[in-house]
């Protein structure tokens, strides 16, 4: 059986809030005995998921009742200040005394990773957080960071976050030595620009499984799986991803669409067009993970519904089970002295 | 009836050289009678291309000959000093000395930069030239730029590139006030780095049709015309959208392929998958300009076929016809003083 975990869920978050957290919820339950729920939310929401549930998993889906709820234009100044009862800080605070091993929030990205460094704060020997996703690969899933957290990175923070996302990767995809590259506009040393080429060096030194410079296009190839960068370079493509994916669906509606003939063609190719579909599907990729901090904190998409929710619980769930910053914080002591700031 | 041009082609550039090159001069010649063409090259390849003329094109079609080529791997600086007779270089001079409105190369970008910014010079107020290319988008092409040849640009940098960037796409879409948007990770104003939020400052009141920051996925939205990033930025954007495209598309092609009922459906529906490769055929949208500088260059893929570098001609031969550095010339001269580097 599987290590037993506690997640807390923030209900209040995302676009759709319990709608698709409640469900997620009951759906996880059911699936994997190990893990235990507990959900944060207004008294008025827990009641309806109360009755939802039906008493069926007994102790392990408790309710933690919160005042209030973060709103998914707030900024996070103001969250963190005024809002010390919401749903997203008390579940943050459950993995901080221990009731849960972590916890998920499809609220704002701002505000969590703000409550969640200023109650959890940050491993010793890592100067920034950074949020790492997967994303879709030819062969499998490739993990990127930072998607968005830290602009102006030195090199150093390039190291932390490949050292992170090494950890990320490796719990995932269960594998002991996960590629690591760097995200670089050329795979020649020269190509690119001064903080990558110093990082490169440092990689070179840290004992991580470091393959070099990768393009990107290179985050889709099979031979890598962490790609590191910069937070604004690594959140641009991130959304470009997303843009081309959705353009290239919306084409083929429209060339399936363009006439009755060709309706009928889709209708015939009806499968193999679900199974392109569900292999782009980017709820199967829901739940990016704030990194760095002494606890584990999945962010799930804001437009998220409950199938894409339960994703991001189930990485939760993974990265709870194997700890993940435990083993930060260990390969961070690892370290050579030079690649780690002081 | 068209202004007449001479677009130059340096015949040696590119993976398949004159294999690509020639049969595109003469598709080219066949189609735009106003287009005339100076095939540069060593002079077996030029011979060999004359007998594929067949004299058809009179004085439309001329040939001058290079002792060198300059190879794909060649670095830029060993091509500007050791290769002086090189097609690309004997293609910009043709350029610089009026023989020629503009010239396409499919060779090593470095050393095509290189020797373009040496031998033309670029155009007064702009710091560095810039590369230039359309990139698909759901209701026609967006034009990007930089798209490598810069990184680490400050504000300044980027009102040029948007400056540069709003004439190329107005002349090619045929619109006189395109709307430019600048990358960023956020379309609030306070996201992003401090570079991207000053140079919206400059933007807002540089006369151009601003319509403020755009993220990686707004790339391919109908709102926006021309999207302005850093060199670093915008190349692992570009790069991003190529390994998105090729991943689905083998995708499309391992779910059409995975059983003979499948293989069927896939022959059934031919006409909608072949309308969406064409849509997204990245032959449509070969040739990125180096803008900036005192002419018309053009680089096309180095892998472009015949079909390939036949677009980037056509892309020469429009921006040559509207006169582009020129337009760009005048533009800046009309800037307000702060928004021009002295």
């Amino acid at each position: 059986m599987s290590r037993k975990v506690t997640i807390a869920l923030d209900a209040m978050g995302g676009d759709r809030g319990p709608e698709a957290v409640v469900p997620a919820a009951l759906a996880t339950l059911e699936k994997d005995d190990s893990a235990s729920l507990v959900l944060v939310g207004l008294p008025e929401i827990l009641e309806k998921a109360k009755r939802q549930a039906k008493d069926s998993y007994g102790n392990r889906l408790r309710f933690k009742s919160a005042s209030e709820a973060v709103a998914m234009d707030e900024s996070p100044a103001s969250a963190l200040k005024k809002k010390k009862d919401s749903s997203l800080r008390v579940a943050i605070e459950l993995v901080k005394n221990g009731e849960a091993d972590a916890c998920v929030s499809a609220g704002n990205t701002g505000a969590l990773m703000a409550t969640a460094r200023y109650v959890l704060k940050t491993l010793p020997g890592i100067d920034r957080p950074a949020i790492i996703s997967a994303v879709p690969g030819i062969a499998g899933p490739t993990y990127m960071l930072d998607l968005g957290a830290n602009v102006g990175c030195t090199s150093q923070h390039l190291l932390q976050f490949a050292l992170m996302g090494s950890v990320v990767a490796g719990d995932m995809l269960e594998t002991s030595r996960p590629r690591v590259g760097l995200l670089n506009i050329g795979q020649e040393d020269m190509k690119g620009n001064e903080v990558v080429r110093e990082a490169g060096e440092l990689l070179e030194r840290s004992g991580l499984n470091y393959v070099g410079f990768v393009e990107g296009d290179g985050i889709f190839h099979a031979d890598v799986d962490v790609v590191v960068s910069d937070g604004f370079v690594g959140n641009v493509a991130l959304k470009t991803m997303e843009g081309v994916a959705r353009m290239i669906s919306s084409i083929l509606k429209e060339e399936f669409h363009k006439n009755v003939l060709r309706g009928v063609q889709g209708l015939i190719a009806k499968s193999a067009l679900e199974g392109i579909r569900e292999r782009l599907d980017p709820r199967r990729y829901n739940g990016a993970s704030l990194v760095g901090l002494n606890g584990v904190v999945l962010k799930s998409h804001g437009s998220a519904d409950e199938f894409a929710f339960e994703t991001a619980v189930k990485t939760a769930i993974v990265e709870a089970r194997k700890g993940v910053p435990v083993q930060i914080g260990k390969l961070i002591e690892n370290q050579p002295k030079e690649c780690i700031p002081a």
